[in-house]
């Protein structure tokens, strides 16, 4: 891991091996479930990307380098204006331009992913980049969203996040909460502006009980609001029946009787829990989780690895009625995201280090007896590619012992030496391989090596994943 | 293929899964030859950037909108300052950065390829976008280049165009040339500054031999001699052996006297490109080929779509000694490039319109019967699914008419129907696929299927692809 220039994160390459498995299993997994790949601008309108307020501090805009050259009065005019264009900050803002630009194409319900570069100005710190790569899947409806779809997206990540353990990313869980369901709540005790209060309990896990307790007495509410709020947000349930049995509980340990709102969403929640947990994923009602973007509107998610939930939510999402409208239309939709520089960064700072060991995609490296017969060796490694098995010739010719700790250090297991029959004839005896022999320099095992039917070995696969 | 901005190519879903497996394509290709894949930062320091001088016009310089917003005296404070960060203009000089920063940490030859986004602020025409991605390989030494990577690395991008076929690219020829013999012949005709007169002979393709000696006129030289330079550049070859007769005939019928230098270097090209073809790649000599960058000291190339010559090259590179230094050590490299979205405007433009059809990645679309049922279907696209084929659900349970449409909308073959046995005992019975049936909406055709043993058919990959 490398900064060219602070905050901008640049992976080594078996850092970056590692990347692009995580990213290669999203899309696998996306495209298994149908949803469709596609790229937005990474320049978007600037007023398009203000919209969403509350970052337009952190937007990165663009100018022309070429003002910069041109007699000062030409650039000082333009300096006043507001630049038009900026980078992207998330890749929402950027879908949900996309989906109005081409709402005449696009076969609706919409189903989406994204695997992009997002910007932001904002100060860099531990686990915090400039530039990072976010995965999104969405679905985008028009004017209607079926229900069934908030249970199947989260379901679509957490399938993605399981097979993301096969490349070292530890087990996560999966927090639900649904903002109807804490408007309901804050009605039921009596409080107003239920937005200002969603915007505190989202930061409830990054500043504690006891600042949140502050803030909430800051906007207005008596100790025995703030203690109602900070009690609810302390439930969590496995199952909907847990749920329903936590909240009464709950308003009966208060006084409270349940209105008929409340216990609908309680039981709507419920539901969605039981269908997510349904096929074995770990998920659970947490009624803390709020999101602070205001377009979301109903259910939303969290999701914290195991034993490391200070690290924060490495997949986050919600659902959200009203972000995209056009005329008379609007786009209701539903979106999680997968932070995928804050994943490798967690993985570079807390997986074993084998993860950064093996640099070459190549899984054979062969070796060179001399530079006369590095044909031989060209046609061996066709040979094994046409095979699909990754090949590298060495670059040089020199001892043995130099070219197989070339090998050590980009990670490739195994040295293929091209016997005398191979290397001796050239590039007329391609397929004779009878003196050729295989190097496995983990186990430092060498034993003869027919190029048409050696693979690596079914065990080195789970070694190396 | 939509512009949200103007210059800034947005593609629908079905040109993005084309994209999708070009750039797959690549990657495979690539990573099966042992070439390691980074991606470096979208940012770079201007001052790098500018190195470059030629193209200063067209970056983007990076501001942040939060200065807008300040008083107006701060802003303009930093106003008469050039931005410390710019957007990339290519992935070479991101390249150099990223060697120059982890020198220490890298193995050398370092075998990389990058696919990324760059930007360019010039003015929008046909087949030019301002935000375009790139595909670029690279083998970057350490002090000594090996002379065998100036056909390596061709080579594997040609095994790149040839399988590229298979999603529609048509077939290409590649075009070879090298600096050094073109330093040799100038220096014979008698020319001091040959590098001007390589960039003149860059543009010759796009401005026609006319313009191209009225050029040549202008920096000075005779008639004589832009003859010489024009008739020169006339030469094709398609081996080292028409190479050699061709240009002794051409300094016969000149009478002019072959030096030694320029011999060498004749046969040294011809040997490059007999390698190159031994392997059944289709590439000729082409002396007018000279790459207007002048980091290029080498062996240039050049590839275009066959009848299609005047689109331009889609495929261009070559060898550059100096262009990487740190120290007293320099990394010399060789590099080539596909322009991906360049060519997807082609392939859009050129390609029959079956391109055009399938926007979701899903084979399968499982219809359901009623939303009291979708649970049955959901199970059904679970093992399809756990079988590795691509399944969508139906997002609505009206008529099946209206299903089916939804399929064909979104390209998807085959439409499940699921059986009463299946629907009827929901859940429980998901491996029940008794009175299952699938429909082929190409040719009509619906058949029994079983869940456990259906396949997309052999013959219809063929189709698809």
């Amino acid at each position: 891991m490398a900064n060219n220039i602070s905050g901008f994160l640049e992976l080594l390459p078996a850092d970056r091996r590692v990347e692009a498995e995580i990213t290669d299993t999203f899309r696998h997994v996306a495209k298994l479930h149908g949803f469709q790949e596609i790229e937005t601008s990474a320049v978007q309108t600037t007023n398009s990307l203000l919209q969403k307020g509350e970052t337009s501090k952190e937007i990165y805009a663009l100018t022309r380098l070429q003002q910069y050259f041109a007699d000062n009065s030409a650039a000082h005019v333009q300096d006043s204006e507001l630049p038009k264009h900026s980078l992207r900050f998330d890749l929402t803002v950027p879908l949900s331009n996309y989906v109005r630009t081409n709402a005449n194409e696009l076969v609706f319900p919409f189903k989406v992913f994204q695997i992009q570069k997002v910007w932001r100005g904002e100060r860099p710190q531990k686990g915090r980049f400039r530039e990072f790569t976010q995965a999104d899947i969405d679905i985008v409806c028009k004017n209607i969203m079926p229900e069934h779809f908030e249970t199947e997206v989260p379901k679509v990540l957490l399938k993605i996040l399981a097979e993301l353990q096969k490349v070292g990313v530890p087990k996560a869980q999966m927090h639900i909460n649904d903002r109807r369901l804490l408007e309901a709540y804050y009605k039921l005790i009596g409080i107003k502006d239920v937005a200002i209060v969603m915007q505190v309990i989202d930061k409830l896990d990054k500043i504690g009980a006891q600042k949140t307790d502050e803030m909430l007495s800051e906007i207005g509410l008596g100790a025995d609001k703030t203690a109602k709020i900070l009690d609810f947000s302390a439930i969590i349930a496995h199952s909907k029946q847990e749920f329903m049995q936590k909240v009464q509980e709950f308003v009966t340990k208060h006084g409270m009787q349940e209105t008929d709102e409340l216990l609908y969403e309680v039981e709507r929640l419920g539901d969605k829990l039981d269908a997510i947990t349904a096929d074995g994923f770990d998920a659970v009602i947490d009624t803390k989780i709020a999101r602070g973007l205001d377009y979301y509107t109903g259910i939303v998610f969290e999701t914290f690895i195991n034993g490391h939930e200070k690290f924060g939510s490495i997949c986050s999402g919600g659902h959200y009625e009203k972000l995209i409208a056009l005329g008379k239309d609007s786009y209701p939709g539903i979106g999680l995201s997968i932070g995928i520089t804050r994943l490798m960064s967690f993985l570079i700072d807390n997986a074993d280090s084998e993860l950064q060991q093996k640099a070459s995609p190549a899984d054979v490296l062969v070796l060179v007896n001399s530079e006369s017969t590095r044909n031989a060796s060209d046609d061996l490694a066709k040979t094994l590619r046409s095979r699909q098995i990754a090949t590298d010739v060495c670059p040089f010719s020199d001892k043995f012992g130099k070219q197989i700790r070339y090998a050590e250090k980009l990670g490739i297991r195994y040295c293929w030496f091209v016997g005398e029959n191979g290397a001796g004839l050239g590039n007329d005896s391609g397929n004779d391989s009878g003196n050729d022999s295989v190097k496995d320099i983990v186990t430092g095992e060498q034993v003869p090596a027919d190029r048409n039917i050696w693979s690596v070995k079914a065990e080195t696969e789970v070694i190396e994943r």
